[in-house]
């Protein structure tokens, strides 16, 4: 089928225990796409930059079957720039600088040619964004997928929660669904937020893996034990981008294969985080991912027949 | 086989933001004996009371098959005590109060009937007395495990090293991996602790599940979502004991099979924390650890025939 990813294409400076880089390729349509495009081939995107942005990086995007037909270079604007230092631990950071430069009056234009898209990620971006292009699609997809954060629960919440209403599956970590809804129990959480307007609902716990709620299911991918992680930056929306890559590849939204679908995603996510940024993941073959998979299913997998007593 | 579990046995008086309780029956040993029951009808537990422990509990966990000659009645003495209280987030709590009594000087005794057990169950005591317990069996077991706490890191960690040379399997939560190991990857600390001497750990993560490690082998059982967390006490020696009952009365310390007595364990752990004490493991069925398997079944499958890109 096809994959419509709306998200950043920008700059990132990123400082862990283990280094510094300088101002690299990062944004969350870039890591949705690179990660999609492990099982999508037929992929469009919808960003925007600035003259300042690498043509190599284009290329690379383009070289994966991402039609950048969607993809604004505004002339005598800088790219979107962010940057952050991870703590110690790793699982919270400081925003050093975040320049929103062509981001700022950021229009989603949608191409003729993008029309009729069967699986649609709205990656982090805000709210009235994200709407804007739902409403730009003349055919509902298939499938309509957002991400967001704790700074739009802030700032936004009511245009957030206009936003969850047109929206079938939402992507968000523990902490955010914590405050999205109000309560500690993700069970009670998954709830709650599912009430707001997706049907489905995957929270990533990090390296406790990720909850997937549709109806009365629940599936619970395991977290791969890594000796080291190096830097998490773009781990979450690599996730998404392999959840919606595979689903798209496939075009099966039945929850059997959205468990599968899961996997792909953690798969990819645990590469990205053993090198600075895109990096790895531009490294890796799909006989890499395969291995990866592989293990995640012996990681989860038992079989059991009851017979308690 | 036959299962011998070492723990105390003992009253608690917990406060959760749910309410308080008076004086329950509670310890180690008695949450293993019961949780194991499950699985275990084979059964001998080593423990010490006071004349104040009710005959009531005793006809309990012999009603469950567990041999009580090895259960020490101290005349004129009382049965140890604990009291504590759970913070909001149900995941800290502090000790009230810690009344040794009968286990200050507990010396475990092994009656002949004992010799020749299979699996070994070192509850939480001092290493000392866990050492002892080894030391005092003709015969090694099919399977030695113990749990510990980072109490015993704190003050008697010499001690608690002499003991780990000597078991199969340890089984501790993942503040205490990261404690006795001194790293913050579970994936490392889990070498570095086998490093020690037990050739299989099982690290616990509460809600996000467990781990077991083996060789290259990796298991990662989830944690099931629950709505609610009345009382966390005794989770831990809940799932030991469902753990260990599970192998015991399968007789197969394979890998495969270790990874089914986690889910077993899991499950009667997922019981336990919906009530106050051992209420919940006294009142549910076969029938109900059953059903509850199989949700952990649900929650964790996933069929995936890897073929990327």
């Amino acid at each position: 089928m096809s994959l419509l990813t709306v998200g950043s294409v920008a700059f990132d400076a990123i400082e862990t225990p283990f280094g510094k880089t300088d101002k690299i390729i990062g944004g969350a349509g870039t890591y949705i796409a690179i990660a999609a495009s492990f099982f999508e081939k037929n992929q469009k995107i919808c960003a925007v930059v600035g003259d300042d942005f690498p043509q190599s990086m284009l290329d690379l995007l383009a070289s994966r079957h991402v039609d950048l037909t969607g993809l604004q270079i505004k002339q005598g604007e800088k790219s979107f720039f962010w940057s952050g230092k991870y703590h110690n631990d790793m699982n919270s950071r400081d925003t050093l600088v975040t320049e929103l430069n062509v981001l700022e009056h950021f229009d989603p234009i949608i191409p003729e040619s993008y029309q009729g898209v069967e699986f649609l990620m709205l990656g982090n971006l805000t709210p009235q964004v994200q709407r804007t292009v739902v409403e730009r699609l003349n055919e509902r997809p298939k499938l309509v997928a957002m991400d967001t954060m704790n700074f739009w629960m802030d700032i936004a919440l009511d245009d957030l929660k206009q936003t969850l209403k047109v929206v079938d599956l939402l992507i968000i970590n523990d902490e955010e669904a914590r405050q999205l809804s109000g309560v500690s129990s993700l069970a009670k959480a998954s709830k709650i937020i599912r009430e707001m307007g997706p049907k489905y609902l995957i929270i990533k716990k990090g390296e406790h893996g990720a909850l997937l709620f549709h109806g009365d299911n629940v599936f619970c991918a395991p977290g791969l034990p890594l000796e080291e992680v190096f830097d998490p930056t773009g781990a979450g929306d690599t996730f998404a981008g392999g959840f919606m890559g595979y689903l798209s590849s496939t075009g099966d939204v039945s929850f059997g294969n959205m468990k599968r679908a899961v996997i792909a995603g953690s798969a990819l996510a645990s590469f990205c985080v053993e090198k600075f940024g895109t990096e790895k993941l531009t490294e890796i073959t799909q006989n890499d991912l395969e291995g990866r998979i592989q293990q995640f299913v012996s990681l989860a997998n038992f079989e059991m027949t009851i017979q308690v007593g």
